[in-house]
């Protein structure tokens, strides 16, 4: 594959043209980044998805309120739906929840995008010598098909929540990522559209970068500390020197 | 029907318990309501039936853009994308387009709920001799059975945004429905979750009030001009007295 540089800039249909040049190596912090909204249009598929779940259960909560929710590990958004409906904890309820949403949530995947400029930026990220990795409380059924569509290669580290002991808001998936990358959390990036994301980043002192693709609003991710908001990976890509990458001249 | 006062108090599972009293008769503005997002939780449906309306035409658009245009007519959302993607603007296209989305929402309705408190609101209201009507950009076809669920008496002015000749963010759907009320909307509160039912509530010099019960993040609202924002119907039923609205004593 020739090696590209995406010099991205905005189109009218919200996607960005290309031009082509040959990339140079960059210098810059490693990038840790969320999946679901971040990389992939999978929100609002994963909203409607766990709407249906909880109304065959009978428990009504707006889908607005699960939407807040997604990008916490399942771990973490579940008990404290039961506790806020009053429901005993039960580690057998949560696990028939969840794996009624992988069901429902598995027949809609084929809907599911690739995010505006996402494949172009993990590709230029690559090809410039920025190392990258991605985090994300996605189970894996979902995640594979996802990395293909993202044309992510096999060797790029992908940290699921189930190899950490605690998903998110804590950032053990992005410690393991910058682990597997031999760099610090501290010195890098993590880009994810949700407040989860930009709470994993700041109790690890990384930088957060907050992405609209979502569906979170902007005050929202610049109040969990958003050092800069981006619309999507397209919009990321063509700002990249805003985070500290400089190409060699 | 008994009368009853609603004084709402948030419980923990986000639903609230009402205490019933006698309710009295009260003093306030009219209130002019949104109905997806604002009364009935559709918001998160209608975009993922958009969603699949265009990639069905080949279109790519992500869910939080097309989140952002629900509530809109389809007549002002649909002209702007295709500019955006730079589509001819096409009238037989945009009806295909809509008919194409009433026929995939309409598969999904029977999944739409009412949003917490939306019909005691509409009761209290009622009850407490309050004028108010709703005002939306749905189909016919989408809006009854939501009508229905709320318990809407066919006497409430329900207006839809066929029967005016601008939809919003055009304020037309509201001034008909203070028409039908006889008042004047200038001095009535408009009730709904998304940017252009505020900034129709401007342009009509009324006081916006927004709910996030569509998905909206508080400071989007809160810019478009909202002049108080609660979660949702039933946390604006406990905060009535902040629009103005008293008992008699």
């Amino acid at each position: 594959m020739k090696a590209t540089r995406h010099s991205a800039h905005a189109t009218t249909n919200g996607w960005r043209k290309h031009r082509t040049r040959p990339s140079k190596r960059a210098d810059g912090p490693p990038m840790l980044f969320d999946l679901d909204g971040t990389l992939v249009d999978a929100v609002y598929e994963h909203v409607v998805a766990w709407h249906q779940v909880l109304q065959q259960k009978k428990i009504a909560l707006p889908c607005w309120k699960i939407h807040r929710q997604i990008g916490l590990s399942g771990k973490s958004f579940l008990p404290m739906l039961f506790r806020e409906i009053g429901m005993e904890r039960d580690a057998a309820e949560i696990k028939e929840l969840e794996e009624l949403h992988r069901h429902l949530y598995m027949q809609r995947i084929e809907r599911t995008r690739v995010l505006p400029g996402a494949r172009e930026l993990l590709e230029h990220l690559t090809e410039t010598g920025i190392p990258w990795a991605i985090g994300t409380s996605g189970e894996p059924e979902a995640v594979e098909p996802m990395l293909k569509l993202l044309g992510v290669p096999a060797s790029a580290p992908v940290v699921l929540a189930k190899q950490t002991e605690r998903g998110k808001p804590n950032p053990d998936v992005f410690f393991l990522g910058a682990e597997k990358l031999g760099v610090k959390l501290s010195g890098s990036v993590v880009v994810g559209d949700s407040v989860w994301d930009l709470l994993a980043a700041q109790r690890a002192k990384a930088l957060g970068v907050g992405l609209l693709s979502g569906g979170y609003g902007r005050a929202e991710l610049e109040g969990a500390g958003a050092y800069r908001i981006y619309q999507d990976p397209g919009d990321l890509l063509a700002h990249l020197e805003e985070l500290g990458v400089q190409e060699e001249i």
